[in-house]
């Protein structure tokens, strides 16, 4: 069941040496299988290093004067800057800052005054709910009749109308790894004049986004997934460089300002995406962050979504073969869904549990989702397939029915 | 000069033998006397040491495990518990999180949905910048014609009518240090139905202050400064337990979600003060927060408080001594004053560079201040005097004359 998608035997040696080059990157504990990093990606070398680094030699050493010496106030736009070139956004046109949730308040805000005159706030009910609590405590706030309107993911192109402001999107669905068409979509909304918002949690370093090309106005995402920025790492925020000086966010703090040490007691917001920054940027995550994004320098994702493709479908024709209690909750179609597969299973929560103390570590998603993400820069094929073998004994053994099991499940 | 605030012998060696103890918590570089605390608190061992485990231990080992296993998911109030010991306020009832900015939206827009009635923010032009910027932002969104009204310090309390609905201000001025009198004007926007929001950036850990008894409605404040939590690192935020679960800020996010993994499409906030969370905590940059906390466990804030006014006097009185051409711009009362001093000078930038290039760091604020800012947990009398007698020196040698010297200074 082995298959390789390349054309060639070189062009298949060729991506075997980029990723063994990439996973040698990672600090991966010995014995896992790590199928987890759509959740959270692993620790790098270079982010162990460059944090060491940071306390010693940095802010233990250097103290206040780290703002300059160290660089730390550039940090957002270099982190920015390598994240990026992974979106198909042009330079400075990104920042890292916040989390994800409070970059979407900030463009959600932004998006909405630029069409004022429109009450519609259009989602799906694919997105993952912080990104519906945000636009439901911002329009909440702003109390002017605003709606948020939410479908099913297969209804959003026709929901999309001329009393849509913004429409509001995660391009891959967490639970199921569903994959909308950004080009088409914010195609769609262009042509009604509703402004579109991405947000790329789970498509970030796990596929070619293009958010230049296809004309998203706004975009959020998250850096603790495929870009392995460590636990809780700082989000980052895209503003289409035609829009940046029109954007104006309700959220406006002093790394926003065009001059934040002039400390003017009237906020003027900074040139471009610069004004999406608030507070004082966290160093140490910001460090972390930009160390783990340089295994990604010279890496094409074309390369990454084709090893990932490749490693997605061994798993899902192996799993198939070997577990037929599992149905696929993805699309079939790699080309229709992210970096990720879920099968639905009546005992998921207990078979997922059995497998991680196995040393196959996926997730579980309520109410019966095992979820398993490949991440090409630390998975090999040979990591898929044993995966799938162990998930055969998880089920073989059903260990959910020893109560035993059931009575240490309960106390975890 | 050198005096002893304490009323007997035991008493003062009492407070060396604490103050000694803390000291050596604190991994500051070789031969310089930090006198920034107020902007940046330097590494503990503690922290160097605990963010070294976690990168190896937590996140390296347990990769997503480390959510439950190494209590991640606790953080935001495992640190806030820590920080509301030092700011008077009841367990529970401070979480940690965001950036003081963010914080501070959060509760502005939480307390004018208080007043729904009212349309004033009044603030004072002591305040740090960015609040007002908060303010500006959250206002111009809002679009229901408030306004914010920022006053002279000493004008705040005659300002306050029942048109106000939040009184908005920093404890503490980050240029001169001069000291709101927390309790009194609380008291006073009280009797008039105003809620209060108040910014603790250079109060935390600076000296005692009684949320709880004052009758704050709302706090917010800074963990980099005097709490050491290290450059950017999370901020926090209180609410009066009685308005917890009247509160409803519009930044709402998965975090604050009553229940955040049962995915919910509907937002449903949690209780308490856990409301005032939105998205997924920093671990890294938490855990060094946590660390550098644990230095406070068994301090007492009043003999903080009695060793920063000894700290500060001395440096006061050695100063004028020393540099008649420095005029003190802070309040001569040091009830007055938090844990910092400024002294006006016309080569105030130059001469605060020369007196880091003698490893005195303090810093400058436009146009004239030199700020030096007194973290007991620290710095000694010792400390103190010889920062004195350098400055004595710089003003002697006056550099800013010497071209060299100024051509230096305008290629940093």
């Amino acid at each position: 069941m082995r298959m390789d998608t390349s054309s060639s035997h070189s062009a298949a040696e060729r991506l075997d040496a980029v990723f063994a080059a990439t996973r040698s990157r990672f600090d991966l504990p010995e014995g896992v299988i790590y199928l987890d990093g759509n959740s959270l990606g692993p620790l790098t070398h270079d982010a162990r290093m460059r944090v060491a680094d940071e306390l010693d030699n940095q802010w233990g050493a250097r103290l206040i004067k780290g703002w300059n010496e160290s660089g730390w106030i550039d940090l957002p736009h270099i982190v920015g800057n390598r994240i990026a070139a992974l979106v198909g956004a042009a330079p400075g046109s990104v920042v890292a800052c916040d989390s994800t949730s409070v970059n979407l308040f900030k463009v959600l805000s932004a998006a909405l005054q630029m069409r004022p005159e429109r009450r519609v706030v259009l989602s799906d009910r694919g997105n993952f709910p912080s990104d519906l609590y945000v636009a439901q405590g911002l329009l909440g706030g702003v109390e002017r009749g605003h709606e948020l309107k939410v479908v099913e993911p297969e209804e959003v192109a026709e929901a999309l109308d001329e009393n849509v402001a913004v429409l509001m999107l995660t391009q891959v669905d967490y639970r199921t790894g569903r994959l909308h068409d950004m080009a088409d979509l914010t195609r769609r909304a262009r042509a009604v004049g509703a402004a579109t918002v991405w947000d790329l949690a789970h498509s970030a370093g796990a596929l070619p986004v293009h958010l230049e090309e296809a004309e998203a106005d706004f975009a959020v995402g998250c850096s603790y997934k495929y870009l392995n920025g460590g636990p809780g790492a700082p989000a980052f925020v895209y503003v289409r460089p035609e829009h940046a000086e029109h954007a104006h966010p309700f959220l406006a703090g002093w790394m926003g300002h065009e001059t934040p040490f002039a400390f003017d007691p009237g906020y003027r917001a900074a040139p471009g995406v610069g004004r999406m920054l608030v507070g004082t940027p966290p160093v140490l995550a910001m460090t972390a962050l930009d160390a783990a994004l340089e295994v990604w320098e010279g890496l094409d994702l074309a390369d990454v979504r084709a090893r990932s493709i490749e490693l997605s479908e061994t798993f899902v024709a192996e799993v198939e073969a070997r577990c037929p209690e599992l149905v696929l909750a993805s699309p079939r179609d790699p080309l229709a869904r992210g970096s990720q597969v879920s099968f639905r299973f009546e005992h998921g929560y207990a078979a997922m549990q059995a497998l991680i103390e196995r040393g196959v570590i996926g997730d579980f998603r309520t109410p019966d989702l095992m979820r398993f993400g490949f991440a090409p820069l630390y998975l090999s094929l040979d990591d898929v397939l044993r995966a799938a073998e162990e998930l055969e004994t998880v089920l073989r053994d059903r260990l959910w029915d020893d109560p035993r099991f059931a009575a240490r499940l309960k106390v975890t």
